[in-house]
């Protein structure tokens, strides 16, 4: 009985060992030298470097993560997965579906794939949809990255929260009521993903008297990096997918 | 005139080369590979590395930060200032003061200071009030870190937040009130410093009916790291400083 459970585990083993690790590796918000230490080990090591990309095949995650593809071993290949960039679901679901076969063909043939992912992979990321489809059936492990919300606090010199605060996190995918009742409830706010709902947000900061605490950054730690320290200055137009608004209350830092 | 202005530009220049730069580096939330490499770079060039320490001279940061340490270039020193561990707030102000001092004699000399932050500098950190007494006065730059939020979040393999939910960090430091509505209120949520709290961060769980979906984690990416799945099993004792609690709601992900 013993001996039986034994040669299971050693045919279990064995077959575990036959099946490639999908491992979600966050690259940061822009600036190379933001990938951790094991990000950079990985990606060079990784037989299969995945991300997605939009029809013309460009990745913003690539791009960051680029001079350590340089570094690459020979025979390491690329699998790019293209993501229609409109809001329709269902293509977006298919996409997902497609792009996760893909990678299950390779995991299935033993080879490892590292799944470049901007700023952090479980923060807003898309990489959960991937994880969502394949981590029943495979070995899946995360590498955290700097998401843009720590390296816009860094990009400010501003503290992001203090002991006693708190710090509410919101999209511009939220509802008015939504994003009026963070201003309201909470000291720190950071809206992200602010392209698109500029002007409505521009509006519920002046409607929520947080106006004058606000500031509005893009492309952080790009050479393209914005930072607008009033943003009444800012046009009501839409800004780029990468922009985010943060909102700190004014203090005294004393513990 | 124009070459006045000039002039004084240039004494500007050579006051300011005079004057090292402070730079908070965030040394992420334990594992040493979760440094950037930003981080390894700026602690391995410092001639002065600097960090927080008990009154046994021990220091979490400079812990996690070892390995780079011992490749520190020949002439570098470190500067370890002593914290209370009280709340005693006049204790703790008076410490910080001495402190950004010490800080401030080496930049005044022309060298730089790598602050060792565990996690991100500017979340929750301690580098806050030294930012506050010493920005200024000198150049400052933030490194950012990986904080213990998307650490927990990769530790549990799980999304912290897709793109229509909101996110809300508190403390146990922050009152019931606020514990409930930020539960009340917010698909994700994180509880950060939750040692002293425990008891009361269960019951609150419990009242808010979330306490199926809470999980627990202490010590994220070092050797005696601990999750707890089904935080009922979890006595309602005391735990360590380092300690977190991830509230995050049944989905599926779909985009």
């Amino acid at each position: 009985m013993k001996t039986h459970s034994l040669q299971t585990q050693s045919l279990q083993t064995q077959a575990l060992q036959k099946t490639g690790t999908l491992y979600g590796v966050g690259v940061g918000p822009g600036d190379p030298e933001l990938l951790t230490m094991k990000a950079w080990r990985l990606i060079r090591q990784a037989p299969v470097v995945s991300y997605l990309c939009n029809d013309s095949g460009e990745s913003q995650a690539r791009q960051i993560a680029a001079v350590v593809l340089s570094e690459a071993e020979p025979g390491a290949f690329e699998l790019p997965l293209p993501m229609p960039m409109s809001r329709d679901r269902t293509a977006a679901n298919a996409a997902y579906d497609e792009g996760a076969a893909r990678i299950a063909e390779q995991l299935r043939q033993g080879h490892d794939v590292v799944f470049l992912c901007e700023g952090d992979p479980l923060f807003f990321g898309s990489f959960a949809y991937l994880l969502d489809r394949l981590q029943d059936q495979f070995p899946c492990e995360v590498v955290p990255g700097i998401s843009s919300v720590n390296a816009a606090a860094s990009a400010l010199c501003s503290p992001l929260t203090l002991l006693t605060e708190s710090f509410v996190v919101v999209s511009g995918r939220h509802t008015d009521e939504q994003i009026i009742q963070a201003l309201q409830t909470h000291q720190s706010v950071v809206i992200m993903k602010a392209g698109q709902a500029r002007a409505r947000i521009l509006a519920l900061l002046e409607h929520t008297s947080r106006i004058g605490e606000a500031r509005y950054l893009e492309y952080i730690g790009r050479d393209n990096q914005r930072i607008v320290e009033d943003v009444r200055r800012l046009s009501a137009e839409a800004g780029p997918y990468f922009s985010l608004f943060v909102v700190l209350p004014a203090r005294v830092s004393r513990p």
